[in-house]
């Protein structure tokens, strides 16, 4: 085993100024207590909710000061106090941007069946991406046929697995996102009905063209000031699934106007992948199946070594940067 | 037959300025057409909607200039062109702020048994306001027993009802009202657990202190500031049932904050009587045999005189004013 380097949060970040907050170290070799494991990181998974943690207690605690910033990881594990993970395993779970790291065994899962697809498809499709996608679309927003199913941050990690299972549903999908690169991406390749780009066009005057009737979903990626324009938009009894809210960074304070909730009569749920674990084998199993016949593809952005970590991270916010699917740091090159 | 006279929309109300916008005129006795009946009206319903349908058009469309004014009349049948309605029975509907109006078949109700409850009791227990207090506890909030159940506009038609309610189903049951005087009332008359004065005390402290695990329902009867307030002491999971949005007239634009939304998981429906007619018949028998157990009351604040109507409606919309409960005009001095 040799030795360590991790990103450190030694000031909380202003703005998207993660190059100050965030610095690679060298760090001790951590030492797996209780109910833990030591793993060899293969892949980090870059998300939006990462730069929320930094900020503020979520559904976790704030990531403190002097801690090596949290992450989800897929590894190898090195050493082993948790019941049914051994050394070798292929794990995914809740650890932190470093060589190695410690991967509790509540968040913990054995990376499933990849049914010949490659390692990285344990993050840019199944685990906690497609489980939000799949989970998000049929147990919280109920797409059926025939219904016009819009999704912001379309071109993202979630976004793109969402709208092609809405397509699948037999829903009509309207992404949005923030190139014409995107855009077209979203219509060419995974077979998006129509994409709007929300930095050149006006949102909800392309709504109105596109879905005269009104939206039935919305599945709000980014919240901010998208989430009023389309909620104005919503179709009779339409349905608003909150899944992201990373718009909010740089727009805080109050973004949705009720008056359109009420009057239309919308229902918004307000969902976090946390509370439906147990829906996550049926969703890689769906996953897979939906892939080997044809019908979804994934796409993974992968950008090698430890050390471009935040730079990648940081394209995140950056609206119209190229980053398409979901975005991953190769830590060992080994890694397939 | 003797002559009508009627409230006339003559201008579009400028902020609460009902005095410049309504004219009381001799008007022509309206012609029932197909499907219509016209009413000798006893009782004038005064409710906040009827502001939002001057301003704009919302689940109806906007009152058009030299109309008079629309509203929920109690009133007796006097020449019927519908189908199960004939002269002399007593009917609540969709008419006019007048001695007569016409009521179409769409929204007319025959007066529920009153089980020997004062006639005005059709529009203060039955009917719409205590419908949408039945529907919105049991059906849309779903509310159970060890719940801690938040109302605002607690004191007014629907939230005196949706309060006591939500008691009768084991909740501990907490009411917003704009002064001293109607707290002291939802708790000492109604049975409210807590009252919390939202103009003279901190609403988010004062819950933090009443219910630190959170608020499990929010029935929120008036939108603005205070939904945010009270979204961001929601429990996880918890749910907002959004039935009415006075504050937003005079509080336009964006007030609600997603981040809680999102962070609690809470799921906010927006909520109208008029998508669940086919319950009101079980929220009638359901009410009055709460009212004959002595478990629920109902109270009217009861003006006389159409030509006060408009002096009335204006207090729906002053902050402090001492009307508590149904809001009615009584037109038929014969009334009882």
């Amino acid at each position: 085993m040799s030795e360590n380097h991790g990103w450190v949060l030694e000031s909380y970040p202003v703005g998207d100024d993660f190059d100050a907050a965030l610095k690679l170290r060298e760090t001790p070799m951590p030492e797996p207590g209780p109910n833990q494991m030591l793993v060899r990181s293969l892949y980090l998974s870059l998300d939006p909710a990462n730069r929320g943690w930094m900020m503020m207690p979520t559904y976790i605690p704030q990531v403190p000061l002097g801690a090596t910033m949290w992450g989800f990881v897929l590894g190898r594990v090195e050493q082993s106090n948790v019941a049914g993970f051994a050394r070798g395993d292929l794990v995914s779970g809740f650890g932190a941007w470093a060589d190695y790291c410690l991967i509790g065994a509540e968040m913990a899962n054995k990376v499933p069946n990849l049914h010949g697809l490659p390692l990285y498809a344990a993050q840019s499709l199944f685990g906690l991406s497609g489980g939000t996608a799949y989970v998000g679309v049929l147990d919280i927003a109920k797409a059926k046929a025939g219904e016009v199913f819009v999704i912001s941050g379309a071109a993202g990690s979630v976004g793109t697995l969402a709208g092609q299972i809405a397509k699948i549903q037999g829903c009509t999908v309207i992404g949005i996102a923030g190139s014409a690169e995107k855009c077209r991406w979203l219509v060419e390749e995974l077979g998006f009905d129509h994409a709007v780009d929300y930095r050149k066009e006006d949102v909800g005057a392309r709504l109105a063209e596109l879905c005269p009737k009104g939206v039935d979903i919305y599945f709000d990626n980014v919240g901010g000031p998208l989430t009023n324009a389309i909620a104005m938009r919503m179709a009779l009894h339409g349905r608003i699934v909150l899944c992201g809210s990373m718009a909010k960074f740089d727009n805080p304070g109050p973004e949705l106007d009720l008056g359109a909730i009420l009057l239309n009569r919308v229902t918004m749920t307000g969902f976090i992948l946390i509370d439906h674990f147990d829906r996550l084998d049926a969703a890689n199993a769906a996953l897979a199946a939906w892939v080997a016949e044809g019908r979804l593809k994934h796409h993974a952005d992968i950008v090698d070594g430890l050390e471009h970590t935040v730079t990648a991270f940081r394209t995140l916010f950056t609206p119209g940067a190229p980053h398409m699917g979901k975005l991953l740091v190769r830590i060992d090159p080994e890694a397939n």
